[in-house]
Parts: C-alpha cells; sequence; structure tokens
C-alpha cells in the first residue's frame, strides 16, 4: 500500500522535498495551501484554481462552512468536493481558531465552547466532538484537531492551561474519530496541533505530547497571531526539531514569501495564508522581483506583462497599466486578476524551493532570493 | 475587397442572417454585444468572454473612458484592443447618452455640451468634434455619432428641436472624420443614430436624414429608456422600414431575452445592453427555461447543474445550490458566476436565433420560445 508520506530528498540541514498521497491526489511538498473560507477562493473559479495556478490541495474553514451553507446541504451534497466541484485534496481546519477570534462573544469550559455567530449572532456550541462530526461531513482528506488558539501575548500560566485544554480534547477528537466512520469513502487523516504561544519549554512539552499521538501528520498552530518574526521563526525551528521526520508537518496561517522559505528551512512541508489573495484584493502583488502596490502612479503608463516571471496567464495577458486602471476604476476584475497572480506565485514559489531542495542548494538559494522578495518596486 | 456587410439569409419577413467583416474578424449577425464600460466586462476574463462566452464584438465607453484611464492612457497603449488586450471587433458609443444621463450636471450648447465628471466634479466638454476624436484614440472598430439622447417622455417640440440638433452634429461629425486620419492602421466606421423619442413623424424625418448621410451602418437610440414595451417595439419597426436594408442596424441599450428576439424580428443586426452582467450580479439568470433568483430558498438543496442547456462551463462545473450559497455568503465568484452564464447565454440566443432565420422558421420559433423565457422559475 502506498505510503501517506514519503520523503524524496532531505536537503543539507532540515528542509525536504516530499510527496503526500491522499485519495483525491498526490501532493508534492513542500507547499502552499490557498485558503477557500466559505467553499471558494476569493474571486477564483476552480478551473482557474487547478489549470492556472496548479494548486494541489486548498483549504476550508469548519467555522464558516457550519454557518453556510450548513452541514445539512454539506452532507446532502455528499461533501466539500463534490459541493464546489473540486477533486483535488482538502484540508478543513478545526474551526476552533475562528470561534476564538471571529464569533462574537465566546463562553470556554471543558466541554467546549459556546459562541455566536459573527453573521447574525445565533448561538452554537462546538466541541472536540461536534468538530470532528462537522469536519467529517464536510469530508475533507486532511482535518484538525479541535484546539484552543490563545491571543498573543498571554501570560506563562494562561498559555498553560490553553495548551493543557487542548492536549485533554485531543484525546476526545481521537476517540471520536476512532468511534466514527467515514462518510464519503474516501481516507480522512487527523492531524493534531501544537500549541504553547512563545515559550519555549511549553512548545518542548506540547510538541512531545502531540508526537506521541501517533498521528499521520502534525501542525504548529498559535505563530503568526502578532509575535515578531524572530519569535515566529524560533518555536518553528524548536517545534519541527521534536515532531516526528516522518510525517508531513504543517505551519498555519504563514504566511509573506519569506516566511514561507524560511518555514520551509526548518522542515515546514504544509503552508497556508489569506495574505495572497486578501492582500491581492488590496492591489498588493508578490513576485520574484518584489511586491508591487497595483494602485501605484508608477504602472500608470507601464505597458509592460503585469510579470514577466509570471506563470499564469494573467501575467502575459495583461499589462501592468491596465492593472493599474482597473484597481483605480474599482473594477471586479482587478482583484481577479490580482488573485490568480498571487496564488500561482505562491505555487511557484514553494515548486522552486522544491527543485533547490532537490538540487541539494536550498538554503544558498533562499539567503540569496529573499532580499529580492522584500523590495518595494 | 470584402464588403462590410453581406445579407446571407433573409427570412420570411424582416429578420436577416448576415456577417459584419471588420479590421478584428468577422461578425456574425444578429449580434449582442457585451458592455465593457472601463474597459472590462465586470467580473469577466478576457479569455472567458472569447473562449466561453464566444463573444464576438464587445462595447466600451466613451464617456467612462476619457475620465479613466483617460486618452493620453489610451493613445499612449495604442488604442483599447492593445490596453485591454481584446484582438476581436470593439464599439464605441459616443459619449452622449452618459453625458445626458451621468454627469453630475450639463449645459448644452449648439457648440457641445459642459459638464461635470460624476466621479470628481472636474469640468469636462464634449462636441462632435472631441467625441469624434476620442473615438480615434480609443480606436473601435464602429463608434457612434455624437447625439443627443432626450429623456422619455418629452413633449413634442423638445424631442423635435434635440432631433434636429443630433442631426446638425451629425454633419460636423461626418465632417471632423473626414478630415482627420484612423490613428491606429485599422479601419473605423462611423454610425449616426436616429432619434425621435416616441413620436412616429419626427422617427421617420430622423430615419431618413440618417439614411440620406450614407453611413455604412445605422443605428436607433432613444429607446429602451424607460417608455412601454409596445412603444418600443412599435418604433424600431417603423425605423427599421426607412433604413437601408444593405446596412447593418444597431438598436442601442437594448435588453430583455425576449427584446432582443423581437428586435431581431424587426430586421435588427446589433445590440448591447448592461442587462445580462448588471443583472446577474443580483443573482438574476436568463436561461432557455425562464429566469432564475439565484437567492431563492428554492435552489437551497438543488445540486443538479447550474443550466444543463448552458453553453458555458459555469453551467456544468456549479450546481444551483452552490452558486445560490455563493450568493447568500456574498462571495465574489457568484458574480463572476452569473455574469459569465448570463452573456454566454445571450450569445447561445441571438445564435439559435440566426440558426432559425436561416432555417426559414424564425418567427414562429420566436413566438413559441418567448413564453418560455420569460417565467419566472
Amino acid at each position: 500500500m502506498q505510503k501517506f508520506f514519503e520523503i524524496e530528498k532531505t536537503s543539507e540541514s532540515k528542509a525536504r522535498a516530499g510527496v503526500i498521497n491522499t485519495d483525491h491526489g498526490q501532493i508534492q511538498t513542500p507547499i502552499f495551501m490557498p485558503v477557500g473560507t466559505v467553499a471558494s477562493v476569493k474571486t477564483v473559479h476552480q478551473r482557474e484554481l487547478k489549470e492556472d495556478i496548479k494548486a494541489q490541495i486548498i483549504l476550508g474553514n469548519t467555522y464558516h462552512l457550519m454557518l453556510r451553507p450548513t452541514m445539512d446541504i454539506m452532507e446532502k451534497a455528499a461533501g466539500l468536493h463534490q459541493f464546489m466541484n473540486w477533486d483535488l485534496p482538502i484540508l478543513t481546519d478545526s474551526g476552533g481558531y475562528q470561534v476564538f477570534s471571529l464569533a462574537k462573544s465566546r463562553k470556554i469550559t471543558e466541554e467546549g465552547v459556546k459562541f455566536k455567530s459573527h453573521i447574525d449572532g445565533s448561538l452554537h456550541f462546538m466541541s472536540p466532538e461536534v468538530s470532528m462530526q462537522i469536519q467529517r461531513q464536510i469530508g475533507a482528506d486532511i482535518f484538525m484537531a479541535f484546539d484552543e488558539c490563545i491571543a498573543y501575548p498571554s501570560d506563562y500560566n494562561a498559555v498553560k492551561t490553553s495548551m493543557e485544554l487542548t492536549h485533554r480534547w485531543l484525546k476526545r477528537c481521537i476517540t471520536w474519530t476512532e468511534e466514527n466512520k467515514e462518510l464519503y469513502g474516501h481516507k480522512q487523516r487527523l492531524f493534531p496541533i501544537v500549541q504553547g504561544s512563545c515559550y519555549s519549554d511549553l512548545r518542548k512539552i506540547s510538541a512531545e505530547v502531540i508526537s506521541e499521538a501517533g498521528a499521520e501528520g502534525n501542525a504548529i498552530g498559535g505563530l503568526s497571531v502578532g509575535e515578531p518574526e524572530p519569535e515566529m521563526y524560533r518555536i518553528t525551528n524548536e517545534v519541527t526539531d521534536i515532531l516526528p521526520t516522518d510525517k508531513p508537518r504543517y505551519l498555519m496561517g504563514v504566511g509573506t514569501p519569506w516566511n514561507i522559505l524560511e518555514s520551509i528551512g526548518f522542515g515546514v512541508d504544509m503552508m497556508d495564508c489569506v495574505m495572497p489573495t486578501r492582500n491581492a484584493r488590496n492591489a498588493m502583488l508578490f513576485t520574484w522581483q518584489g511586491v508591487m502596490n497595483m494602485k501605484n502612479e508608477r504602472w500608470k503608463e507601464d505597458f509592460s506583462p503585469l510579470d514577466e516571471f509570471g506563470t499564469s496567464f494573467v501575467d502575459s495577458a495583461y499589462s501592468k497599466a491596465y492593472v493599474r486602471h482597473l484597481f483605480v476604476s474599482k473594477e471586479y476584475l482587478a482583484k481577479q486578476i490580482a488573485s490568480i497572480h498571487n496564488l500561482a506565485f505562491y505555487l511557484d514559489l514553494v515548486k522552486v524551493a522544491r527543485e533547490h531542495i532537490v538540487a541539494g542548494d536550498f538554503y544558498q538559494w533562499k539567503d540569496s532570493i529573499i532580499p529580492q522578495l522584500k523590495t518595494r518596486l
């Protein structure tokens, strides 16, 4: 039988090139996963996601999907793959992060979380069991344990208490998952999540507890929530030192193109972030040459292709001056073009990173390219 | 040399199937022209417009384009085709309609119109000569005479005075056009516009004056501006009785799918309207089965394809329940899907109409299909 995760090549240090095998196809790692919050990657057709952006796996949000379209519809549709017509792998978060950050008000107990919907204020309850059930109904290929993602900064004892709750909740997630079958005939894998904020000793404990759970992959949560960049790097590096090397590691909610590369350098295999799409809608484009603000006067008469090193059709089909005009005129197409560009760039970034891992010169390449990526054009 | 307009088949009555030859390719008539107001058909990529919607010609708006991106940029880009990367035919309106309906305030004299931009209130002046010059800078394959489009209803004398001004302005348009060369090496054709509101005798005079100008095509303006539908049909029918049969006839700003078919029945060859895109953004879909409001509860659990008789990829790629979910969740993709669907439907509608003209059973077909098209699903 095919293994879930196979490492093809380990670089000079921790970075590695691998392959994840799911019932919806193969994922080349390291990989970036576009975020499709409410069953849509904003402004992007599924066809474009597959053919132009070359996404290999996308992310859905449990919290958003439970509110709309609701799980009644989701199960009648036979899951998210069917509902949105996406036949490649999907990963869902557990809803924890959104419940804690988006829901209007919330009350946490050992049992779970009561919260009010950010849409209409209606009351809901989520627990490890509820989150597992919803993620079964969504039918993601990879689904996440229900954790508490504590705000940054929080004091040591609060982080410790929260982390321990997350660990107890993990046991309930595993129990529920073992006792309840998959719904749609394809395999679903549960990833537990390391917490512990920026406290090294708590992160160490959490990484050990999570590793011992023996899951097929592991995630690092509670980062990219406002902590300084060096802190994020330090904790990621410490946690990947502990997490098993033979299982994929998913760093949640990260990040900029340079965050992506540094994280790969620490042995991270999977990442997701709303940044490429959200910033695109605000006219910010990431490229191999640096960061472009498309509303800038600078592009007004620049009729050269949007991105001569870009891999998607928008990069050659449209000029910088045209895309600037669309942003200035508040045309929908502006956001669409920018979103496709940014996502295609992120997918190209991890593809090229993978090539350098395989070639054995990843770190040298990463350090040489990052200053360029950060340049404001 | 290839003729600009060739009639392939005239139906039992006035409807005809023809071909318009431009330097950017051939147009099969009758044709519907999607509206690309500010150098973009809203929410639709040019690639989709060409490959999925199968648009043969699109429309640009002189008024909007003069304000953004401005003619300085347009001429540096070498025209609208280059600027927006659209290599099929383009038609531009004269700016008259928008100046009268959209500009913040305006003052009409014999010389032209002073108006304030709807965007920033800045002062502008437009005259027959200015409109011609701008349309040369845009570089449309077909461009329109600068006319006054009077509000409906207006009294007889006001309409007569306005119509006579439009006729005098036409002479200035023709003079300017004859004295000034095309800019980008492709042929541009001027279409004059019949006015006269809903007064048959004024329409008759205007249609005769316009016919005598000897242009390569003629347009009917001042309809679809609030008059009852039977009035629109009556005037269209009266005017097409007078306009030369060997030149294409363009009915401006029309309309619903049934308006399109009735107009074709009166011998109209070209139409444009924002309805398919604007209504799409408000969740209204036109189909061969009737009109669908995609926010309707009815589609909540309907997982069948968006439109089983639809011709574009969205019709089979997405379900009704999914598109409803996207509208309810206010996702951008909802507007994108609906716009592609509606435009593809309009293009399919005129294509099938053309086939029935060629087959010789257009009127019977039209009368049998219109009640279905009007049905609210």
